[in-house]
């Protein structure tokens, strides 16, 4: 998806695989690729990292991605990275990198009950043209899916859904693409169908483990002033917590333009 | 406490007023200088920033902060803000600023119970240095204090702080200082004293009232690894939801370099 074309440059090709339905990037991917980038660049796994979505990019092109690390660590290294086309930049993504000696250990909350997923309602793929969605597996556990009106509205902020990217490891990267479904959650809690633009999509990385399907517990803070505030807990079958994740949306009623 | 000095640059002194009792500067005022600066180079109210600490800064000393705003939109702005010392990053902020109309409403959580700030205790300034601290007052509604040991711990992952700066209106700026005092639930989630220093500081912001003390329900997420992430819900003396927060925080332990 991502691969180096000179020393911290790297570039994101925008296509079938890596846009949404209308055709542009898929935000959650520019995400991903700004952590690969982050992670080849300082040759550490990712802590966190936070994309802000400044343009739409229509498929075909190609998004350069330039690498600035500002504070290189001993243990931890910083920095950013601008996703442009030319002049225009289309995401900017920072965030941090490392390793440090696992000092103190909690957590207080636990993976929520859930039907598995094979008993779950499977989302329909609800795009006429190949995208991203082509290779991501949506079963609804809780709520409503809010793009498209599938599943039952909970009645209350939280949707629960089990994600998986069948050719895909869940490395950060691919966790950064599933954690941006979290939106869906916006209809749910509003009870109807509702559209939004995210502003960006900020992950933090817990444990990694092997998981063919991840939970995500969609979380919805607040709406209103034309904006919203989710955020998603990403767990392993197992239970284990493998990220946590939050953005800012600009919310549309359905199809609003 | 910050001022244009030119298009599109201002400067924020780094001195007893913004440095934190080790004398540099501390995280969340770099945040606030950041959003004051998106608000006056947009000219519009922000809607979420996230600050990414690069370097300790030590006063006396002043940071320029260069504004770029890549994305400029009818209704909604996104930028960047660089501060830095000469070649040296000391701090970058990102975050969108806009008003929107108010299309849908929705929050679920309400303010927990806690007992009013004038019957809490007051955490002492635990300084010996003039500082930041001598103009935020704090009083503990619930848990330990987890950088003094004041307090007593909760049990669980959640603090409630009341925090006011009385030189201050509670406008964003303030806001963002105020929500970095949640690393302080890491020593009353682990039950003692804890150590950490933030890699970013992200917030998101809700309806903005009057409000003399601001309640932080601080909770904390994960910690494991060596790093930690919590998260804060910014309460008004009144219930309304202000802003909620979240950050990523390098752990370690009482006084370990």
């Amino acid at each position: 998806m991502v691969h180096p074309v000179a020393s911290m440059q790297w570039q994101l090709p925008v296509n079938t695989r890596t846009a949404g339905g209308g055709g542009s990037l898929f935000g959650g991917v520019g995400l991903a690729a700004g952590i690969v980038a982050l992670e080849q660049a300082t040759k550490k796994p990712v802590v966190w990292a936070s994309g802000q979505y400044l343009a739409l990019t229509q498929q075909p092109t190609v998004v350069d991605l330039e690498v600035r690390l500002p504070a290189v660590g001993r243990n931890v290294t910083q920095g950013r990275v601008v996703g442009h086309l030319g002049e225009e930049e289309i995401i900017t993504i920072f965030g941090a990198c490392g390793e440090r000696p696992d000092v103190a250990r909690g957590l207080w909350d636990s993976m929520p009950d859930a039907r598995p997923p094979e008993t779950c309602e499977a989302m329909a793929g609800h795009h006429d043209v190949p995208s991203l969605s082509d290779h991501v597996e949506i079963r609804i556990a809780r709520g409503m899916f809010g793009f498209s009106g599938a599943g039952k509205a909970s009645g209350d902020n939280r949707s629960l859904l089990w994600v998986r990217m069948p050719e895909l490891h869940n490395d950060p990267g691919t966790l950064a693409i599933i954690a941006d479904y979290m939106p869906s959650a916006l209809g749910n809690a509003l009870g109807r169908m509702m559209s939004c633009t995210s502003l960006d999509n900020t992950i933090r990385f817990a444990d990694q483990i092997s998981t063919e399907w991840v939970l995500c517990e969609n979380i919805i803070d607040f709406v209103g002033n034309g904006f919203g505030y989710g955020q998603v807990r990403m767990w392993s079958e197992s239970g284990v917590l493998m990220a946590t994740a939050s953005q800012s949306m600009i919310v549309r009623p359905w199809q609003y333009d």
